[in-house]
């Protein structure tokens, strides 16, 4: 397996075609996999957004004095008010905001970025990364002159980072996939001494998306896109489920029944 | 950044030299990462152990039997017990045993493997992972006649693969690692709009055990070991922190208050 950054790509604007972008710098061949920041897709989707877009609501205010009260730091409510816009839940009680987006994904803040925001304040991940990633993928393959219709194949991931409980540290994850599942499902099959192995499901679209972002890093210098070359998906059963939902995940059962103490801490 | 499989690793057996079995398969050279999954190292440290080693005490029959209860299926209390004996703390009452193992690593059942294991009934993790990363890594220097006085180095991930809160699937992650920090700290470092980033520290070590995993896979079919080029931790800040512990941890706190019902759940 070989993991290539793509080299030079532009700051992104509103509306750039980030397939025509990569094509233009770099080979896509058919068989491999390209990642690609979720930072640019909004940046190409004109995600960016300002605090003055989010008049803040009664809630959005309450959750913001909250979070000032147990930080002692300054919070903007209008910041709530668009985490609260991006979510269908708040997942937690913590001393920030973990929800889950629109689209599935939990994570802190909605996945809103205050940073690798030119011009504005804010930058929103996109809507719907898998629609995303389904684009790029066709722009890819026209660019290259692949066509599936011939077994040709290139895959597409927008990806994130970030962070997870129980370890320290932030690691790529997928938000949006296509030309491939999300999951290898090993079960069914047998391990090499030919028992049968148990409830493994191995989500690829995240190690593809956590060994890109090795090549990436976080400074974000512009080499937000990887193509992978020489890996597989294999004959396996797949899989698109990636995002548990409350009834599969006791941790999110436990969170909803928690109240977060601050004494408790101290 | 590439990945290639170390060939043709024979079953491993307790006492196996799994540095020199890797170098007489492969030329790691200056700079590689080598990431060799927890089995064989388990298998070559003799972690391989029977259900009759774990007679159940009264604390691993209650736990057992309720697991039997919610779950319908017979469960042996030795098992639990031998959970209960690799680990420092059962994180949570869910209906499977969730446990923080003695060396800080929080997984399901103590990462014990129940396949992959002939001739016994059991394969517990290694005992001291980073202690293994590193007779490893001094084995693969020696083999490899590099030396870290002369500024030559080589780094060891031993690894496994494990499911998480929020998302479907399992992915590869570090148990133990030598010759490298666990994450690269960006705090201080600034974003390519000059910014200052937040709380950024990338765990690197989680990051390469899941791209090797995308190589090994896991049906264990005789590649548990990968060579990782032309990848460097660069000019960043290191840290060793990967394992929580309660206190910086808001979801081992919600779950540590957490009593699982399961009529709520039908």
């Amino acid at each position: 397996m070989h993991l290539q950054a793509v080299a030079d790509l532009p700051e992104i604007r509103p509306g750039d075609d980030l397939a025509a972008l990569i094509a233009d710098r770099t080979t896509v061949e058919d068989g491999d996999v390209v990642t690609i920041a979720s930072t640019v897709v909004s940046k190409a989707e004109g995600r960016q957004a300002d605090l003055t877009d989010f008049p803040a609501g009664p809630r959005a205010r309450e959750i913001a004095g909250r979070l000032e009260d147990l930080s002692g730091e300054e919070k903007d409510p209008r910041f709530a008010q668009a985490v609260l816009e991006e979510s269908t839940e708040l997942v937690t009680d913590a001393p920030f905001l973990l929800t889950e987006t629109r689209f599935g994904h939990v994570c802190v803040n909605a996945g809103i970025d205050r940073s690798n925001v030119p011009d504005h304040d804010l930058l929103l991940l996109p809507k719907r990364p898998t629609e995303s990633a389904e684009r790029i993928r066709t722009g890819l393959l026209e660019a290259s002159n692949l066509d599936p219709d011939d077994g040709e194949n290139v895959a597409v991931i927008v990806t994130d980072t970030c962070g997870r409980p129980f370890r320290f540290g932030q690691r790529g994850v997928a938000l949006g996939w296509a030309g491939m599942p999300a999951s290898r499902d090993w079960r069914g099959e047998t391990d090499r001494d030919g028992r049968e192995m148990g409830v493994t499901v191995q989500s690829v679209v995240d190690e593809l998306s956590s060994a890109a972002n090795l090549v990436t890093g976080e400074g974000d210098d512009g080499t937000p896109a990887v193509v992978v070359r020489d890996w597989a998906f294999g004959d396996h059963e797949g899989s698109d489920n990636l995002f548990r939902d409350l009834d599969g995940d006791f941790v999110r059962h436990a969170l909803r029944d928690w109240r977060y103490d601050p004494e408790e801490r101290r």
